[in-house]
């Protein structure tokens, strides 16, 4: 079979701040054929993340390597094999891969990709709820804040891939949840579905104080887990508001991946010693071992209707990188996903 | 056996920013007759700890109340029992207590004295190296940090009461050891004595950059662990340079106990998420469980000469008010204690 031609979406510049839809570019891209171990795929769905932000710094000494202006961009992809060099692969498999986005096909090492079940869930959600997001919500939330019954988990970017989940595992395990999200339409959402019993809009906050004020109305004792998707404001408030032995989970600080000056952290870091509070960074891979505990109690509670979740779908891969600013727009509701092309070819 | 009269150190007026001598009084204070259950000592040596600070703030939630204005400040003594009403002390005890200090004459609960053997060590190193710095120094470091052989451990305030305990521990399981202090004095004590590999003078530093930089060289492979107790520049150094899972013991961040402003924490913060950097915040409280533990294993270090301590004396309770005040010009060398009263009356 020859390999096959399609398109790539590639980085034309290191963006400087918020990233411009003109720093991105459609090219043909023509996937190798697969050498022995390899499987070639046909993109389904690609996710856009945000710690795809941080692999836009060319210079900067994280735990993956950056991007390159000379390859198309990379990342998750949810694809159907087209052909096989690998005995555990056949033409026809739906796959799943953490590498191989960004582009109409790719040729990715049979070790990185993962059959999943088209019966199960739909294939979009292995890039979501039942993907990396949901393993890093799991992880954290079980690893990480350990909340037990009764006490206040407060969750920023509660309406995202990764915090909406979080919000509904906290509830099933009997916690209070306190969501913030940046609309109307999303804590209405949380409230009614999404596991949060207060949502709060931070919109309607001006700074840091007022969400502070905010969240210590609506936890008079404190917050016991915070798990940290935004920065800013949000931690300066949960900062503000831990409870003794208080955990957080440090998982994103989105609000600051495109700040072009070092943004400052608020002096409330010290209530972190005063209050004998835990924080835990953390990327999801730490937890990968744990797939299959997370994957076999979170499928079963979205077979059975208990774990909802939203998403915001973007049609063609020329739409990735919308999909990709919106994350940093707060314009995405749930998991942002692209379909690149049709479920059966 | 009447009460004893004697002084006793008064707060005039809550500190705002560095504290001041003149807010600070000797007073005639008699300590009241033991009621049951009681013990009354006469002062030998006291204690000053920048935690102090914390309890001059009235309108701060801590973990202990703060001082009044009414009653002489309070904190860490040993003394020797001249009246007991309990059965397990009798005048001519040597006792510690976190309680009674700031006074020549104290009433305390039994429950909060506990013997010391004046043999086994002089009695002013219960109040550091064998007493709360010491278990402070030592939980941190076996509970939070648990360097192993071979990494490197980073500790600020490394010449003081707990840091010096940290480096030496830290060096004898086996770590290499960068410690930073205030003088070029301290840090040929910590690289003869005080079990540093590197010391670092952190006045030759200008900025945060310029003490990244010099810890950057001095740990090319990055700071896998870093014992936390001075805040500011010495915090963002050690975040710029923390390694993939990274542990910082939240111990204290005596550079801005008297700021009056929120003092801004820099950015490199979100390195602990994108390298896996645990945070524990602590007080020593959290590990009094752990007190005979610590004992057992530090006492016999400290008994042969593995584990060296210096001290800076006061001499006289009216001289407790420097004391205090030379932690935060760190004027101090090792351990700050004062003598109220000779070893023996």
């Amino acid at each position: 079979m020859p390999a096959h031609k399609g398109k790539a979406i590639y980085l034309k510049s290191f963006p400087n701040g918020l990233p411009r839809k003109d720093e991105f570019e459609l090219r043909d891209y023509e996937a190798p054929a697969p050498g022995d171990g390899e499987v070639q795929i046909r993109a389904i769905w690609m996710t856009v993340d945000p710690y795809m932000r941080g692999r836009m710094r060319p210079d900067v000494k994280s735990y993956i390597p950056p991007f390159s202006l000379d390859a198309p961009l990379d990342g998750g992809v949810v694809g159907e094999v087209i052909e096989s060099k690998s005995d555990g692969f056949k033409p026809g498999d739906h796959v799943v891969s953490f590498m191989g986005g960004w582009r109409s096909y790719a040729t990715i090492s049979a070790g990185v990709a993962q059959k999943v079940d088209a019966k199960l869930a739909p294939l979009s959600a292995y890039l979501g709820v039942l993907g990396m997001p949901g393993l890093t919500a799991w992880s954290g939330l079980n690893q990480i804040l350990k909340p037990q019954a009764g006490e206040t988990v407060f969750v920023s970017g509660a309406a995202g891939a990764v915090g909406s989940l979080v919000c509904q595992l906290a509830k099933l395990k009997g916690a209070r949840v306190i969501a913030s999200a940046g609309s109307k339409e999303k804590c209405d959402w949380l409230l009614k579905e999404g596991g949060a019993d207060v949502a709060l809009n931070y919109k309607d906050y001006k700074n840091a104080a007022e969400l502070s004020k905010a969240l210590a109305e609506a936890a008079p004792n404190g917050i016991n887990c915070y798990f940290e998707n935004v920065g800013g404001m949000h931690f300066e408030a949960a900062l503000n508001n831990i409870a003794f032995f208080g955990r957080i989970a440090m998982c994103g600080m989105i609000s600051m991946y495109n700040a072009k000056e070092a943004e400052p952290v608020p002096a409330a870091i010290a209530n972190v010693i005063a209050r004998s509070v835990l924080m835990q960074g953390f990327i999801v891979s730490n937890y990968f071992n744990l797939a299959p505990q997370f994957a076999a109690e979170v499928a079963p509670l979205l077979a059975q209707g208990k774990i909802k979740f939203r998403e915001s779908v973007y049609e063609g891969l020329e739409k990735a990188p919308d999909a990709f600013l919106g994350l940093f727009k707060g314009e995405n509701f749930g998991k942002a996903v692209v379909r690149v092309g049709p479920d059966k070819a």
